[in-house]
């Protein structure tokens, strides 16, 4: 993905898909609609609705504030009510940092990211309530969602800016739709791992090379001094090409060994 | 956990425990090192390392940007190389936006959540570096790591800002020791289901006043209407209180019903 980020602009939606509505409901700062902006896009997400913002809430500063991600400020869409910002949806999620006094399911973040997943894959339109930055949503408007969020972080301080929530909210459907593997290997050059037949010639290479300097000594003691050597070089990992430096790091402290042998040779 | 976001400072670390640390290569800005207190205690962590930041940044902007998570600059500790910032540990990752030309594991943050807590849990001590706000980290951090760790994002828009990529590791990490339901219901007042013999009830309540009324009718209709009403309550899932209220509701509409009859009774 070397380079991806420097893609230009226009090209920044192309691997997005239909994902739910970030609706952002009295939100006071450009700042903070542009953070949101850069957060959304980072996870895919395009659809990006605000209910009553502040009036006068700078675009310039949030154009700043999105670092290139500002193409959704151009197709994001303003309502005055949240009823209006959700008449399209059928599913409704509103974040909330503390409980309500509403019998309505929490979900962790990423339970409500395979939820919508799911829905949308069937055909709904799905929608994620965020409050005011001071305040958070009224109960007003949590009881139009069906399924309420709350993010597990330190209960002693649960605080998250705006941006962030939409970012952990985000984080979530786009790992709930991506199959990176959890863990690989990173061979970006002309290498592999090296096979047991390069592996073992180094091993003999070495071994051989310390009977020489007599490091493998006394010989009772020979058999264990090998598997802890050995053992160090297998949790290694070892490329192929690195295989072939340390048989040569081997040859180098044995050029001194061979001249010496020459020497007494003569 | 209502209110738990306005305990005083002083407890806000009380239910953070060993993490690993947080160790910020170059950082640029005050707001940056701010913000990233802030991720870092929203998700439990506490050690904080800085390696040779610009010189002159803000302390002050720091501050401000911490929002109440500043007890972490007071306990932080600066040093000249990311060497000395990581000697006491036993296995440090590098975060990183690009694949590098090294072999070395990748991981995404969600499994290094889980292999960094069952390192710590055995006793080790682990750290994760993030670079520079504009350029990452360099090829020489990188080597210093065992282990790189990539979010898996919007492949087209990758740019995450330093505390959104600290917040997306410790939030990970934060979940691999959580056991928050990732779906609970929510009573918060004195009520819980309904069970089915007061949910039945209900039914019987409302079918019988809607024979009174004429709704259920034609007869050979009647079954298959009353078990389509019956399913939009059983998907709501009632509280044993508003079972209570819909059946103040249907008689409510019953008085009229009660007193036409009782008129032409008359």
């Amino acid at each position: 993905m070397s380079g991806a980020d420097r893609l230009p602009k226009a090209d920044a939606t192309k691997y997005c898909e239909d994902g739910p509505a970030i609706i952002l409901v009295r939100t006071q700062l450009g700042e903070n609609i542009g953070m949101v902006c850069r957060a959304m896009l980072n996870c895919g997400l395009t659809d990006l609705r605000l209910v009553n913002p502040r009036p006068g809430w700078s675009r310039e500063k949030a154009t700043t504030a999105a670092v290139g991600a500002d193409i959704l400020l151009d197709t994001m869409r303003i309502f005055d009510t949240t009823e209006e910002a959700i008449a399209d949806l059928t599913h409704v999620y509103a974040t909330t940092a503390r409980g309500r006094d509403m019998s309505k399911p929490v979900l962790t973040p990423r339970k409500a990211a395979s939820r919508m997943r799911g829905q949308i894959n069937g055909g709904d339109k799905c929608g994620v309530l965020f409050g005011r930055e001071s305040s958070g949503l009224t109960n007003e408007d949590v009881v139009l969602a069906d399924t309420t969020i709350m993010v597990p972080l330190n209960p002693a301080y649960m605080s998250l800016n705006l941006a962030q929530a939409v970012l952990l909210t985000g984080y979530e459907w786009f790992q709930s739709g991506d199959d990176t593997p959890e863990e690989q290997e990173n061979f970006r050059g002309e290498t592999r791992h090296a096979n047991k037949h390069e592996l073992v010639g180094m091993f003999e290479h070495l071994e051989s090379s310390l009977d020489d300097t007599g490091f493998l000594w006394p010989p009772e003691k020979r058999q264990s001094m090998v598997n802890n050597i050995r053992n160090v070089f297998q949790r290694a990992k070892m490329t192929e090409q690195e295989v072939k430096t340390w048989r040569g790091i081997i040859s180098s402290f044995m050029k001194f060994r061979r001249q010496a042998k020459d020497r007494a040779d003569d």
